[in-house]
């Protein structure tokens, strides 16, 4: 059996999988990407044990195509998420790493 | 080579078919069912050759799993779109038709 | 109305949006390439109006990240559908073409 | 700091989450399913940490539409995995659960 730390761990490595190839090649501007934001944030708090989570997508990359738009690629991504499962909170965080967007525990917590 | 109409009608198809495997799929409740239409709408209007896109999604269709959200299911869905090439519109849509989330050129207009 | 020429068009149209959308960002490698093409062309031959459907992803994109490989990125599509609504045919193609994915029809046909 | 048990845990969490999204909503049927099937193993186990996956997509879900085929929905899924970070592996499972498709951690080990 898994521990609640353990647990929370296991949502966070879900929901940042899940959030990152439903909304990868999503088009995006500069203009629109609050929209894309805001509307992660709110589809995700929806499943279970998520605490917090806030998105926010790096403009500099959006860099317009010859229509001038963007699509949503995975370095954009800067995501922090907080999960709790009983009493063990995980934080969790997706943002570009060397070239790559890595999906890392930063923080877990207990409370009594 | 086609015209104008013609091209119009093949922008219409590519963006309903690319939103409806875009966005299906997408954790969703009848709370932020707006923010999902409205990050739909402004992703979908950036592309070339869109004039117009409504998005309306289905809360009827939203039954709260044991978690209590859903998924964007394709049924929910009811688009309607306007695409423009030179003097050419299309209007096309995708709702449910007999239990199929079916895209169908509407009405098609050239202006002079 | 629309008559064939246009609904084949239509069709076309919808299944290039809708692939594209489906399967951008999928892990992919230059060795599982020829398995992802397959499992593209058996789903989208599924679809309805769709006579043919050949898929070629550009293994020369496919530059590993610092884990060994690549995700399926709009520019690696080469793909080729035929639709047909009743006696038309449309011929239709995801391709680069100055550094963006273009859907294009290549030509229209109808028999007798 | 999390230890390497708490890491492949985590490394199992965004892979089934990751699959889950990445496919959902492909056109599927029970003649196409192997294809689809391998396909998807192909490509997690192309990603970092991933030792063993196996996908079986459910046929009696693929009830086919009008045009004959289905949509891979959430239930049709049942994925174990297999993750391993240093000595510590996690065998974790994504199939339906009192009609919601669950991910759940089923064992770790730790070799020495």
């Amino acid at each position: 059996m898994q521990n609640d730390k353990e647990l929370a761990i296991f949502e966070a490595g879900i929901k940042l999988g899940a959030l990152y190839h439903q909304w990868i090649g999503t088009p995006v501007s500069r203009e629109s990407a609050a929209s894309v934001e805001s509307a992660i944030e709110k589809s995700v708090i929806l499943q279970p044990y998520v605490e917090e989570i806030s998105v926010c997508l790096d403009r500099n990359l959006m860099l317009p195509n010859r229509f001038g738009y963007s699509e949503l690629a995975g370095l954009m991504f800067d995501v922090e998420i907080v999960t709790r499962v009983g009493f063990a909170y995980c934080r969790a965080r997706l943002s570009p790493f060397d070239g790559y967007p890595l999906m890392q525990v930063v923080e877990c917590r207990e409370t009594e």
